[in-house]
């Protein structure tokens, strides 16, 4: 029987309460440092720009010696400087003349426009100050942001680690992908590789162990062996059956926080925690494995990770009904078309083809009795 | 003056018009192809189950046998065999008994329920059968896809290639990113780090080169030496100067499509045709090259790659009134907090830290004259 049975969203909570953010951090060149998440805070070192900049193509001039020009009272200046966009206003002048409002006159140069001081010029530190703060820790680093680092001269960034999962497949019947022919009643082992992609796609280094047999002393030491991972992720073995050691092994091990989740599908789940690290066992189905993907390893990688990088997601209006079982929290593959979300009802937690035609999935909460045709839903889209 | 004026959408078109889907494809194992576009259909080549699977843990029996069992008018078996879920059920059986129907006594079953033909059986080709589609050509290969294409045994897929983009720096005043200390005047060249990583990003596989002086003759070298890319990005020099070779050049080597669009940040904007490939020639200021990546760089890049990656998006509340220029299309930066969208109304298309702060961009379409506080906002997600 499931030793510690309960509702999915307090499996997922008892799970992030022993999530702790990663402490361990890593310098990185910051050209290198895009999508990472800093350990620092970030404090110019120089202004930007560094120098008066011109803002227009035209001409650096004193400002006060325009005084009074207008479209048909131009002043001519005799002291003045070619300048481009983006180049130094040498230090004499404090104003740039548009090229527009500009005449060259023989060395006489005419203008129509009166400019108060600092016109068309990029003042020094405008955009940045040196010593201002640009950047907190805990900030992800886009593409723009890692230009920024760049412009202020920042070579070097803390960053947090990513944190590191180890993916342990269990089950005698199992053979590593293309290895070689299968026998009856064997299968490859797909659900490392699912698993160790979402990894890597949320922000992960992830490691896939081989595959270990349905032996309770090899599920051990499998564990024991990688006590120095962020999160252990145990794939089969998590169910009532004589042969599903990995709860109770958790139990002996370390502490069996959740065994058996009121989730559709995904029920046969189990959480624990060895030597301090958040283990999560999924089912061995593979549609069972991603809905735990999603429910669990998801926001537990987040957390541990210090990412809060958002869900892809579209609204949809569902064009058929939804049944579900209440008290249990139900994710409903759907397809997209044309604005609506088609459930794909297949029942069957080892259906992958099902995932093959959905594009994302439509969580039923726990107090529904599933939704009506006609009701706008969020779709989480399928990363 | 700019020679191709025109609004900011219609420049889009014009540039998705002269944007091909890529036609060239290249074969990789399964296992690497997660996030590629395949460019075959993919029709199953063996049943998935392989055989009829036991769906439960308990006793392979014949149906036939169980005729008239209830819980309180047990049946007796003495032909069956034990199962675990997941193993092939032996070929003398048709369905499975659970474990918690079922008695042994002795070397005698006892059952509590009458089971009708292939019950608790995953029959052969339930999930996917011989012969049947899977994939269609232009679907996008996530974790889930590559899992099952493992589990049917196909080592390897047709893929289309990625686009490939060139991106050709340009200005006399710009600086390899820490190549060298600064000059007064001088700065580093940092928009096309940020084009690389967003075309990466956006699935290309993006080559920066070296930065090409204000030398007519070197940017139109740089062009011809890059023939065969799918793209050219040209970053700076776009505008209305004497030495803004590139819209000049796009004019004599192909044709120049667009100069000038009606679009804040990113007015000195061109885009044209060379040997039948897109060219996008970038501002160099950085925001406005930004916005560029976002309005033409992004969604080209998607239809050459064959893609249709949703943008992250999310919806907010005005937190103040954004004014527009009627007849521009507007990017605006914005900052979220709490649900609401906090324009961040720094102008000057230089101002990268107003990119550091900002989380997204919220458009303001040409026939809009800005948005109202308090208005429901989609807000763009820098990625």
């Amino acid at each position: 029987m499931f030793k510690r049975f309960c509702g999915a969203t307090a499996a997922k909570e008892m799970l992030l309460d022993h999530c702790l953010p990663l402490k361990r951090i890593e310098s990185l060149p910051s050209v290198l440092a895009e999508g990472r998440i800093l350990s620092q805070d970030i404090v110019s070192p120089v202004s930007l720009p560094g120098f008066d900049r011109a803002a227009m193509d035209g001409f650096a001039v004193r400002s006060a010696d325009t005084l009074g020009a207008r479209p048909h009272a131009p002043v001519f200046l005799g002291n003045f400087q070619p300048v481009r966009t983006g180049m130094p206003v040498p230090g004499d002048y404090d104003a740039v003349l548009m090229q527009e409002d500009a005449n060259m006159r023989g060395s006489i140069l005419e203008t129509t426009a009166q400019l108060h001081a600092y016109k068309n010029i990029s003042r020094i530190g405008e955009d940045i100050s040196q010593g201002e703060a640009v950047f907190c820790e805990g900030h992800a680093l886009r593409p723009p942001d890692v230009a920024l680092l760049s412009a202020l001269r920042i070579d070097q960034v803390q960053v947090y680690e990513k944190p590191k999962v180890v993916i342990i497949p269990t089950g005698g019947e199992l053979v590593a992908i293309g290895s070689r022919p299968l026998c009856a009643g064997e299968a490859y082992e797909i659900n490392g590789l699912m698993a160790r992609l979402y990894a890597e796609k949320w922000g992960a280094l992830a490691e896939q162990m081989v595959i270990v047999p349905d032996d309770e002393g090899l599920i051990r030491e499998a564990i024991s062996a990688n006590s120095n991972a962020d999160m252990i992720i145990i794939i089969g073995g998590t169910s009532v059956g004589e042969k599903d050691y990995a709860p109770k092994i958790l139990m002996e091990m370390g502490e069996l926080l959740v065994h058996g989740v009121r989730l559709q599908p995904g029920k046969p789940t189990a959480v624990g925690i060895v030597a301090g690290r958040p283990v999560v066992c999924l089912p061995g189905y593979p549609v069972a494995a991603l809905c735990d993907l999603y429910l669990f390893v998801r926001p537990a990688l987040q957390k541990i990770g210090h990412r809060s990088d958002a869900e892809p997601k579209v609204s949809a209006k569902l064009a058929r009904k939804i049944p579900s079982r209440p008290g249990y929290l139900s994710l409903v593959r759907v397809a997209l078309k044309d604005g609506e979300a088609e459930p794909i009802m297949i029942s069957g937690a080892g259906i992958l083809s099902s995932v093959a035609r959905a594009d994302g999935f439509v969580v039923v909460s726990e107090e529904k009795e599933g939704l009506e045709a006609g009701e706008t839903v969020e779709v989480m889209l399928f990363e």
